[in-house]
Formats: C-alpha cells, sequence, structure tokens
C-alpha cells in the first residue's frame, strides 16, 4: 500500500506575510539584480529533489525566488506595454487562485461566468459592438488568433470541416503591426508569405490607399485577399491606424477587418481617446488586453465580434461529458479556443467594480498625461532627439550620437531602470511607456536624467540599422 | 487636467482574510447551491458601475461572489478532472499574481525563465524525450494545437511560409479521444471532416490493426495521412492507447504520432504506473498538465517533443523590440504560442521543491488507490453496474435501472456533490474520477450512498443513447 501523501494546510496561513515581505522589497529595490543564470540555479537551489523538501525549506526558497524575479510594478519598470497594478485586482487574482474555477460551465464555473459575460458585454458597448460576440482568450496573440480563424473560416466556405486551402490568401497588415499576425499565419495554414506588409507614415499608421493599392494589385495577380488587421496602439511608436478610412477599403474588397487593440484598446475607456478609434464600430473584430493598460494581473485579454453567434460556430465542439447542464450561453466552453481555462474575468470585474468607468476613464487620461509630461522633457531637451509624433502613451527618442541599445542595457546593469528599444525609422530609438498611472512625473524626471547620465559614459554610436 | 485616479493599497492587506474566510467555507459548504442566473445578477451587484464603489463595498462585493462560486477543492467536487489543492502551489501561484511576471524574456522574467526549463527538462526525461524540445501552454487543448501545428508544418515542407494546401490531410485519433482534435483540425485548416475516428476496444483503448488498416485504406484512396493522436488517459473511461504498437504502424506510415496525455501523463510520476505509457519515447510529442493529477491551480499544461529545437522553428518570430537581450535559450518567448505569458510554472516548481519525485509518486499512488477502493465498493454492489474495467483513476458505471444524467444533477441540485455523466458503450454512465488525494475511503464511500439514496428517488430510465 502506497504510503499516505505528503500534504500540509500551513503554507496558505503564510500567505500575507510573504506578500507583504513581497511588496515592501519592491519598493525597496524597484530593479533587482540580473543574475547570472547558471550561478542562480545552484544558488537559489532550483533543481527538482528526488526527496521533498520540509515545509519551512520550501517556503524559504519560494521566497527567495520571488525577490530574486525582476520587478515588474514598481517605479524602476518601463520594459514592456504593462506596469503598476490595480490592488485590488491583484486581490481577486489571488482568490481566482484560491478558488480554482474552470471557465467552461455554469455548473463548475457558476457566478464567474455571469460576470465574464458581464464584462464582455460591457467592453462590446465601448466598441460599438452592441449585440455581437466576444471571449476571453490567454492573450493578445491568442486573441489575433481567435479573428484570424474565424475570419478564414467565415471566407472559405466550408473550411472548417473540409480544410483550409492555403497557399494564396492575403493578409494585410501595417509594417509596425504585432509580430503575431505574422507568426498566426505560420499557425494557422494561412502561410506566413502570404502577410503582406503595408506601408505605415510617418506617425506609423497604416496608409489605407497603399493598403487599397495592394489588394487591387494582389487581386490582379490571382491573389484572394482573406483579411485586414489595422492595429490600434502598435507596440513600437503606439499608432493608431485610422479604422474608417480602413473599413471602407474592406468594404470595398468584401474583406473581414480586424483590429488589434491589444495595447490601444483603452482608448475605449475615455472620450479623449476615443477618437483614436474612429470607425470601430465599423470593424468586424477587435482584440483588447486589459492587462496592459487597465492594470490587472496577466493574462486578462479578449477578442470581440461585431456580428453575434461567430465565437460559438467557429469553436463549438459536442462534448457531452462536458456539456450537460444548462443552455449554451451559460457554458463559455462552447465558444473558447481552450476546454479548461483558467478564470482571467475575476480581476477585471473587481478592478472596474472600485474604479468604475469614471475611474478608468481618469486612469488612462492620467497616463496619458504622464506621457505628455515625458514628452515635453524630451523635446525641450538639446541633448535628445525625439523620433516620431506619439499619438498615444508612448515616447521614442534618442540620446543624439549615443547608442540606444547599450543605453537600455547599462541602466538595467546599473539597476537603475528597465527600459528597452525599438526601431523607428530605421534607428535604434529608446522605448518609453507610460502605462503605469501610480508613477509621479518626479520619478519620469529621474529617469530620463539617469538615461542621461548613463549615456555621457558611453563612447558615441551609430543608431541606424540596415533593414 | 485629469484628476488622479483612484487607488489604493489597502486591499492587499486583506488577502489572509479573504483567504482564510474561503477556505473555511469550502469545509462548511463542500457543494454550494447552484443559482438562478438572472437573480445571481442583480442579487450579488455583478453589473459594472459607472461610478466606482469605495473599496470596502468592492471588498465585501468580491466575497459574496467568491463565496457563492463553485466550490472545486473540498470534499464534494467530482466533476473535471482536477480537485484538491496541494497548498504550497497555491502559495506559489498567489505569489506569481503579485509578481506579475511575463515569460518570454529573462531581462523581464529571470528566474522564473529558469524554474520553467528546469521543469520542462525534468518532464522531458520522465517522457524519455531527454535532449528534446518542450513548453509551457494555457491548456490541454492548446497543447495538442501547438502538437499538431508542428506535425502539420513538419510534414508539409514549407507550410509555414506558404500555407497549408488542406483538403486531404488526415489526422487519427481514436473514438474515444478528446473533442479537442477535431476542434483543432477546424482551428488549423486541417478540417474537421479529415479527423478519422479509429474503433477503441472494450476498455476505450485505439486499435493498432485498426489504425493501421484506415491509413493504408485512405493512402490508397490518394489521401495524406498527416498524423496520430493518441491518447494516455481518456475523458471519460481514463484508457490509455497502446503507445509502442501505434508508435510501429506511425513508423511504418512514416507519421507524426503524439500522445495526448494531459489527464494520464502523471502515470510517468510512478513506476507502478509507467508501463501504461510503455513506449512513450518512441512518441513524437506529449502533451501533460500539471494542473489536472499534480494539484496545481489552472492553468499548468505542457507540450513535450521528443526532437530538440521544433518549437524554435516552428514558433519563433523576430521581434527586434522585445528580444533584444541574451541567447535565445533564455527567451522562451522565441518558442512560445503567446507573446506576453503567464507564470505557470512557479506553481509547479514550488510544489515539486515540497513533494519531491517521492511525494508525487505517492499522490498518484494514493489517487490510484482510492479509485479501487470505488471500483471494489460498485463490483460488490448489486444494484450498481460497472460500465468497462478502468485502467486508470475513472470508475464509470450505473445504479442499474436509473437514469445517470438525472442522478448527477439531482445530486447537484441537493448540494450532496458535483458530479458528471459521460457516454461508455452507448449508455448513459456516471463518470467518478478520484483525482484529490486528500480525499477519504469514508468520503466516497459516503458519495456512493448518497448516489444510491437519490437514485431511489427517481423514476426509473433508460441509459441508452442513439449514437
Amino acid at each position: 500500500m502506497p504510503a499516505a501523501p505528503k500534504t500540509s494546510t500551513d503554507p496558505l496561513t503564510h500567505a500575507q506575510e510573504l506578500l507583504d515581505r513581497l511588496l515592501q522589497s519592491e519598493i525597496d529595490h524597484p530593479v533587482r539584480p540580473t543574475l547570472d543564470p547558471k550561478k542562480a540555479v545552484s544558488d537559489l537551489g532550483l533543481a527538482i529533489p528526488e526527496r521533498g523538501l520540509p515545509m519551512d525549506e520550501t517556503l524559504q526558497r519560494l521566497k527567495d525566488v520571488v525577490l530574486a524575479t525582476p520587478a515588474t510594478t514598481g517605479s524602476g519598470f518601463f520594459n514592456q506595454l504593462f506596469g503598476g497594478r490595480e490592488p485590488v485586482a491583484v486581490l481577486a487574482d489571488i482568490l481566482a487562485a484560491v478558488c480554482n474555477t474552470s471557465m467552461y460551465t455554469y455548473k463548475a464555473a457558476g457566478v464567474q461566468v455571469l460576470l465574464e459575460q458581464i464584462l464582455l458585454d460591457k467592453m462590446k458597448d465601448l466598441a460599438g459592438f452592441a449585440g455581437g460576440d466576444g471571449l476571453f482568450t490567454p492573450g493578445g496573440s491568442l486573441s489575433n488568433m481567435a479573428a484570424m480563424i474565424i475570419a478564414r473560416n467565415e471566407a472559405i466556405e466550408n473550411s472548417r470541416e473540409t480544410g483550409f486551402p492555403g497557399g494564396n490568401h492575403v493578409v494585410y497588415t501595417s509594417a509596425e503591426s504585432h509580430y503575431s499576425v505574422r507568426k498566426n499565419a505560420g499557425l494557422l495554414g494561412i502561410g506566413r508569405g502570404n502577410v503582406h506588409k503595408v506601408a505605415a507614415d510617418r506617425v506609423g499608421r497604416m496608409i489605407p490607399e497603399e493598403l487599397d493599392k495592394a489588394i487591387v494589385k494582389d487581386t490582379a495577380d490571382g491573389l484572394h485577399p482573406l483579411m485586414i488587421i489595422s492595429t490600434s496602439g502598435t507596440t513600437v511608436m503606439g499608432a493608431f491606424d485610422p479604422i474608417r478610412p480602413l473599413a471602407e477599403v474592406a468594404k470595398k474588397h468584401n474583406t473581414w477587418l480586424h483590429v488589434d487593440g491589444a495595447f490601444g484598446g483603452s482608448a475605449l475607456l475615455s472620450e479623449q481617446f476615443k477618437p483614436l478609434m474612429d470607425g470601430i464600430e465599423l470593424a468586424d473584430s477587435l482584440t483588447w488586453d486589459a492587462h496592459k493598460m487597465m492594470g490587472v494581473p496577466l493574462i486578462c485579454s479578449v477578442m470581440l465580434t461585431r456580428e453575434p453567434g461567430l465565437t460559438g460556430k467557429h469553436f463549438d465542439e459536442t462534448a457531452t461529458y462536458l456539456f450537460q447542464q444548462d443552455e449554451d450561453m451559460l457554458n463559455p466552453g462552447t465558444r473558447s479556443l481552450q476546454c479548461g481555462r483558467r478564470n482571467d474575468a475575476l480581476k477585471l470585474w473587481a478592478a472596474w467594480q472600485h474604479l468604475g468607468d469614471d475611474g478608468y476613464r481618469d486612469r488612462v487620461n492620467r497616463q496619458f498625461e504622464l506621457s505628455r509630461h515625458f514628452l515635453a522633457r524630451v523635446e525641450e531637451d538639446p541633448d535628445l532627439t525625439l523620433s516620431c509624433d506619439p499619438q498615444w502613451v508612448n515616447i521614442c527618442f534618442e540620446v543624439t550620437g549615443k547608442p540606444s541599445d547599450q543605453i537600455c542595457d547599462e541602466l538595467d546593469r546599473r539597476q537603475l531602470a528597465k527600459l528597452g528599444w525599438g526601431i523607428v525609422h530605421g534607428r535604434r530609438v529608446i522605448r518609453m511607456v507610460c502605462v503605469n498611472p501610480a508613477q509621479t512625473e518626479a520619478e519620469l524626471d529621474a529617469l530620463l536624467a539617469n538615461v542621461k547620465d548613463v549615456a555621457e559614459t558611453l563612447p558615441d554610436g551609430d543608431n541606424s540599422v540596415q533593414s
């Protein structure tokens, strides 16, 4: 007879203690040192033991590991399109881990299904997709994938049943779009070579006339336009493609228009920025990540469609062992990419309860305000060069004559900041993103001072790149 | 100027209090009442408010919502292939929500990347895939999808670049396999109609001779075998397809062999059950969910391949703004399905540190032991009919002459247990799964007594179904 399993209910009584320790550490050490990988494995005891460790030792190792993990929430993190946190969203996500709800059926997930639906309805309303359809996915790339599957299977009759005859079906997107478009084309059988990149203007926006020309030419060459993927909030420049004229091109060629608003979708939260997505109600689908600008922990992404019934039409599968009570509407597993699915809704619901529409509007406005402060500092500084006129919370710039990539590396090495670079107009530029509303103007000023200090210690360098 | 955003660091100081309350409630009310959906929306105040609620009110609503959510961890939940919890895994997942690590680069994720790699190496070793490849995905369905993408793109030269010429490429899987196989075929352009179901034996195992016959016939008909998807631990019967002879068929026809061990992969943790997956080292890829039998919160799923380099080969995409430091090995974003990606590794790492290999072996052995206790009770009871000889921790049975579906509904309605039914040999049967090692023999006896009590109150019914 096997031995009784080793369990302990003890560790969960240490949650608050570890949580407090971790939060304090973020304040004390906003940028933790980068560890040598090989050394970290042995120093932190990462290997899996044959015989288990006592609980106190396990907890010690767990604490060491989280305290050695790069901090993404404090005043030193500008590296990605997320930062900061809404504390009540984190609390809700903690409870989600304890509830361990799988979001496929009303029987298993109950009220969590309802609040997820309420969030989808809310976000559809904001997008002008009232009465449409939507689902939560595990990230912006997969939200884009869900939209691309629907667009592909809608365009080619019976392809869900008989297969997709890939080879000459083209996806159009801007040169500045997210890499998931090309990646997904490879995953979905469309082919990466069938993603045609359309030129963007100096601000980073896809040029509708260029799109139209590309479609006309490809069609004449015997290719089939499959879908157009517009971006609201590009990764580097934060550009918003002009949806209304793109929708006209899509309509002219009878082509699906998806909007990748993973980053910029949150513009819909504020009347001040909604015009950046003018015409969104004419699009067929939208990706929107709440984990980027809405302060909820990773992952919280939705894909919404204007037409009703599309997720069920393309993702439903009979499974009598699973879907056996309640109507389909209450069983989101009938319209998800996944089967078992983590609860990504509770955290957003909790934050939205506390902030309300007004609070989320103010949050976005504040993010933008911080970016305008930073922009002004860059513009007024003779040592800095602004790389493009920003539409959103990204400010791209160079320390004139100094290598952007090395500046970012050195900031990290000296534990001053995690900050990244991107390519704009064929040049390596520092990409600042103001996504953490808890940051202050003084902190942004200090960051910029650090950027300049670090740059001074570096030899001159050329930021131009071969494309 | 916009108003300052409304934030509060206060709610995270309530984590322990809410956590304790939730855990106590699971003990007091193992099966919570099923709520009327419309009533729940208003009673629990689920609608999103225009103006945010004060923090105390938000916390009250959050508490009400989690306490109204079906409990999945306690002694009343037998509805899915997960149940119970390793507390230290939950604690680690709580910290993961606070750390909010995105798992694409070493710069942003640091040590979390290392422990994720250690887990993948460990699981590859157990599968006989040492030196192979692997990744974490957001669930078993998507792990199967990742394997299907690799198999498809490996089989058809250049299809990642030029597109997949779908239409006559066939996927083979057993009649008892998970619905994600057919679903993924629709998502990936293969076509659901090109999934050919192979007959299973009375225990639920795919019959290798039938598979071989199907491939020979299809090939003669001009179709192309694309891949074989074997199952280790089917959803209803818990059957393990015989991998070694299936691998011979795969080799004969030069076809990819994927093993969907989402549920049964954990057999690899125990020498006692490893023979169920005899020949696994001959397969090309494996899906294995740790969130099913290893007690970690949802989601924790891996897809492993025998050959090295395949995830990078098929999922990598250039993204200079993101992958700009460190070698590719340290940047798992170069080989993931997603871009931004939640940390699903820390929880499994923490549990494996505490349990060790020995503890996980004992855990699986105990799950099996519980299922044998339940099996013996069913076999000795003249009122019960066993539906098939179980290989794994699923016990399928009928209360002779009584409708299985109504029994499950009534158990739920009376708050006695969440338990589901499936179809075995054309009959609706109650599917019991022993995945929670914290349950006792006495609790299983009590469940069976409740099943019989409830059945007695129901009119006789026919469990046969039209297929």
